[in-house]
């Protein structure tokens, strides 16, 4: 029996006597690499900071004290130590536990994280909520040095200062985001040095002069006032101590005792404390230790050696996306590419190597990487923006106000559109298409296939205008294949038939090319049209569509509300158009983690159920 | 005649002698204020920015070199620099001159800015741009204090420092945003002092040592390695020094040939320069400079004594939320208001004085004011964050992510959507309906009039979850009174008629009540519906009224992509209803300045057109 069998609910970790620490740091690391090389999921970040967690855990009672962790991947040993261990053997899967904090799934989990960059914002509100209901507990904001780079947490320590209030920010150092980190910010860092001894001094000294009357509060302010002329010699830390947070560190984030002492220390101040720890983001498995970049997210593999489970054996839109752009690179030298941290999900990683001036990685940053885009095309150069759809949230006002206003050659790329899967609810690209089709002269594509992909990329990087291409996290597919070229606002036809016109977007083109071979086997032969643009519509088409046929159908992996159906029906409802209408589409809500085909079952979005409403729809009519 | 007389086109500037430049300064603040008194527009930060604009124009060439105002209601010195003297009579008026830079108005304005914090990502992508197609203009972005507090800033300055590139970054500080500036970086920009006579040193000294072979370098390493910690010592800017961005300042922004002397100190770096400007918003005009935050921007006035030339005559739907959200706050302690640099504006000034304690300003960091409000909900307070609709686009990600994915309550009062008018299409609040009523579970209402905006704000503040009520930049409306309570997702029958419904969302209401009248006077009787929510719908109604009609027409001040019609319109179409449908809302492009009104006109969004188009419909139906 081992020493993590002890640990089953919340705070058991604190009968847990000191000297077993080290041996239950390694017991939670093999525990973690087993069950992650089942399942796939987070692995470095995690196995990066378990002793991080532990300490945590030691110093935070359960579920009073509020814990918060940017981004959230990280959260796994958060997890196993609040009793959910037995979660581990489904992680990720439909029904399954989250791999992100979830606060419907415990108590312990204070809040729903997912994105970037958030932690500081949300622990700020929680101390003010805390302080102004005179309540008494901790609260803590874990956040690497990546989400750091991130502009709302800047704005959130911007606030911190203010505060007047105890909070703890444990700034999780390993030097990297998913890839390495980059910016001044990074560097920054990079030149902090210990200050542990002046942090201790400076509050003892100033509490004892205080108890002197009159005279002691006078020496508070003339000492603090020399040491004001003192601290910016060698104080490090003076970026936050500059912005009225307090600053104690860096200090080795596997270290418990050491991490505890300084916990302790931070929750005697009555102002924010950012707590620098480093860690090593991999620690104690040697093939992610090597390479934390190729271990920040995994699919199953083997332990022992590290290789995956199944061999990848065909090519993603990423893979496309890559080539593509590196073949257009290479003849077009007006062409640069940006990704805010992600060179390796996006797919850039090849162009980065071939055309490094060409090349900008901004950190995790989505609104500069937007608006730096946007300037650069305002003076002649024409920028592929390569983001998921769930980050490129966070850049839609510099969609609207920096390139579509300005109406610049700016294209953006938008990956891991649709439901992504395992990763769930924050994760799922499921609102783009509404959001991008909204601002005005945007045109925005979505390929049926790899080659139309590459060349909807082409078209792209040879339009004057802003454009977006949404793909999804899947297997490139080959069929449907056509020799149009692509037109703005142009749809093509792939099959002709009668009834009913199936109108597909995207990926959906071969979802509905299976269903529509089953229909034509049961006699249905139905028009199959490949919408291309989701803005421009092609109205024109939509009119033929409705003088030839009795029912119009669309299909697109997007919620409903301001998506492409919606459009279509609305200018044929406008129109006059006596005719039937079938929307295929997302509901209007969020979509739980799982495998994609899982949950598309649940929500009646497979094509069983979708041949099953077509034909429903022809009985009907 | 004056010296302005002498200024026709762009670079004039540059013939007048610098004796004259304190005169010329005095001749463009007379005319700023005169045409200002007359038209409205932006005063006191232009008054406050005369001589920046000057030196900048003595230190530029137009077009060639690039000039980035941030926000960019400062501009106005630079256009009457850039021969658009005589735009000034009608500026901000349909089809006359922007009170922003615009690129279609003049070669001179590089980008076109209106909201904040955007400047230094375009400046650094237009530096890139230079650099790689081997051109030599100049760039420089000008930034105030206030728009430094927005992340996206903090993200460019993270990655200027790696453009190892000259680019010159002017930081217009005047202490305030709108009102006064907050947080930790206003705190920081206090305390900095006067550091010059150190910049030119060392650049001095490295380029001189440069010069000696291997010694040379090896001389420039070591003094840079001993000034590294000398530096921290004296050196102020070190929070922008260890970004990677050398900093100069602070400079008398009213003394044009010390200015200048840093511009062209700061054009010899090979890295971006931070010049730090002191200058006083309002300067030179008694009234604007004692209280600039009222001179802000300004309806039109009397020169000699500064009052308004129109009194206020009724009150806003900003009073109404002013009011209703203080006479909520007396009785129920849970509820917090949450501004980001928006005090006066969004009507929260008397709750600031009434409730210190649960006001917060956060700056200009509409990201951080949604998460740190999602914070404080989780935690159990209920926070009321008041915001222009064009600027809650910075939001999005945040309302997704952080307020709707978690389900909390936290109420969005969404002031100054539609058309606002003379700012413009960077400012206008058009696409609020569409990226809001997508988000899953996201409560979205608009108030038809005075009284039911006060109800709305009572329900949202007793409504569990998110909720957003989105009113106009308006006088509020006290007709169409019912006695309906709120009910969520249910819409009100204001008319019973036949033949067609009309419903209408929010202050369409008002306008379509107008209408009806005229229709009415002509004998056609309509049935007139309140949406009140736009999300979620009140299918039901729209059930009824299909049953009872044969036209259905909505209206909205939103444009038509995503908006309510379409929603409407898909419901219909799908339900196989054959009835006719009627779309009023606004085109889907960015609809330019000018008095409401005009803007209408020119669009066909006015009472007549209206009225027209329904008439069509019913003759045709």
């Amino acid at each position: 029996m081992g020493i993590l069998d002890l640990i089953n609910e919340p705070n058991d970790i604190k009968k847990i006597p000191e000297e077993d620490y080290r041996e239950l740091a390694k017991e939670i690391r093999r525990f973690l690499i087993k069950k992650v090389s089942n399942t796939g999921g987070h692995l470095a970040s995690n196995l990066g900071t378990v002793e991080l967690t532990m300490a945590l855990h030691l110093f935070l009672d359960f579920p009073e004290d509020k814990l918060i962790f940017d981004v959230g991947h990280q959260s796994y040993t958060h997890k196993l130590l609040t009793g959910r261990k037995n979660g581990f053997d489904n992680l990720r899967q439909f029904g399954g536990m989250s791999g992100f904090p979830n606060r419907k799934e415990s108590p312990c989990d204070a809040f729903n994280t997912g994105h970037a960059s958030t932690s500081i914002s949300v622990a700020d509100g929680i101390v003010k909520a805390r302080d102004l209901k005179g309540e008494k507990y901790k609260v803590v904001a874990v956040i690497g040095d990546g989400a750091l780079s991130g502009g709302m947490a800047f704005e959130a320590l911007n606030n911190a200062g203010r505060l007047k209030s105890n909070m703890i920010i444990v700034l999780n150092d390993n030097k990297m985001s998913i890839s390495e980190n980059v910016g001044g910010m990074a560097a920054y860092l990079g030149k902090l040095r210990t200050n542990q001894k002046y942090t201790g001094l400076k509050m003892n000294i100033e509490e004892k002069l205080k108890t002197v009357p009159y005279m002691g509060e006078k020496m508070v302010k003339r000492i603090k006032t020399s040491k004001e002329s003192i601290k910016s010699l060698f104080v490090p830390g003076m970026l936050f101590e500059n912005m009225g947070i307090t600053y104690i560190g860096p200090i080795d984030g596997h270290n418990i005792p050491l991490m505890l002492d300084a916990f302790e220390a931070a929750a005697q101040s009555k102002n924010p404390v950012l707590v620098h720890v480093i860690t090593k983001k991999g620690k104690g498995y040697a093939p992610a230790e090597k390479d934390p970049a190729s271990y920040h997210g995994v699919e199953p593999f083997y332990c022992s050696t590290g290789e995956k489970k199944t061999a990848k054996s065909s090519k993603t839109y990423t893979d496309i996306f890559s080539e593509t752009i590196v073949g257009i690179g290479e003849s077009n030298a007006n062409i640069v590419a940006i990704t805010a941290a992600m060179a390796d999900g996006t797919g850039l990683k090849e162009w980065s190597e071939r055309f490094p001036n060409r090349f900008f990685d901004v950190g995790i940053a989505e609104e500069h990487a937007v608006t730096f885009a946007a300037g650069m095309a305002s003076a002649g150069i024409h920028p592929v923006v390569a983001v998921y759809s769930t980050f490129l949230q966070r850049s839609f006002d510099q969609l609207v106000h920096d390139v579509a206003l300005n109406f610049l050659p700016v294209t953006i790329c938008v990956d891991r559109a649709g439901i992504v899967g395992c990763d769930g609810e924050t994760h799922q690209g499921i609102f783009d298409l509404s959001y991008l089709s909204e601002i005005p002269g945007f045109a925005v594509m979505a390929p049926k296939n790899a080659k139309e992909f590459a060349d909807m990329i082409v078209f792209a990087c040879n339009y004057n205008g802003p454009s977006a291409i949404r793909y999804p996290r899947a297997k490139a597919y080959y069929g449907c294949e056509t020799e149009n070229p692509i037109v703005l606002g142009k749809a093509e036809v792939l099959r002709k038939g009668e009834k009913a016109a199936v109108i597909a977007v995207g990926k959906m083109v071969k979802v509905m090319d299976g269903v529509l071979d089953e229909l034509e086997e049961e006699g249905l032969k139905l028009t199959f049209v490949n919408a291309r643009f989701i803005n421009p519509i092609d109205f024109e088409m939509i009119d033929r569509l409705c003088e030839t046929h009795d029912i119009i159908i669309t299909a697109e992996e997007n919620v409903k509300r301001g998506g492409f159906g919606e459009a279509v029906a609305e200018y044929i409802l406008e129109k006059g158009r006596n005719i039937k209408y079938l929307n295929i589409s997302l509901p209007d809500s969020f979509l739980p983690h799982g495998i994609p085909r899982d949950i598309r079952d649940s929500i009646g979005f497979n094509p069983e159920t979708i041949k099953n409403k077509i034909k429903k729809s022809i009985d009907e009519c």
